[in-house]
């Protein structure tokens, strides 16, 4: 089966976001976004990979995420498997 | 009310991305990971934001997006609004 895992990264609740500020005042000093009050930047991965199942799949996500995507210490992550064929 | 917006940007279909082909490489040279077949690397955007309805954040958001968020020439977007208070 092949497998489509969408993977969003967040920095954690409290961890400065320096490029969210950034994003936040350039939209202010654009004027007419007077309502927006904060913006937090994060990733988005989408990883196709081929397994017999989506148990499988899920276990390999969450490695790839601890070994190399995800740094636990300031950011979280939220995994979603959908199956394409 | 407030409201929180998800914004998810991906390179479109056939616009080379060099960053996923690069955590592909990282991840197959790791070993065990040979089921992967290929990463697409996005951003994920939060924005919270006041305003008196869904639709007037709609508007909004799409507005922020082609002002300064999303390259539509060769990035994707797509848009979650969810009320939080």
């Amino acid at each position: 089966m092949e497998y489509l895992v969408k993977i969003t990264i967040t920095l954690k609740q409290g961890v400065l976001d320096t490029q969210g500020k950034a994003v936040t005042a350039s939209l202010h000093g654009m004027g007419g976004y007077e309502a927006l009050q904060e913006v937090r930047v994060g990733r988005f991965l989408e990883l196709r990979l081929s397994a017999k199942d989506r148990g499988t799949v899920l276990t390999l996500a969450e490695g790839m995420c601890d070994d190399l995507l995800v740094n636990d210490l300031i950011e979280e992550r939220s995994i979603e498997v959908v199956e394409i064929r």
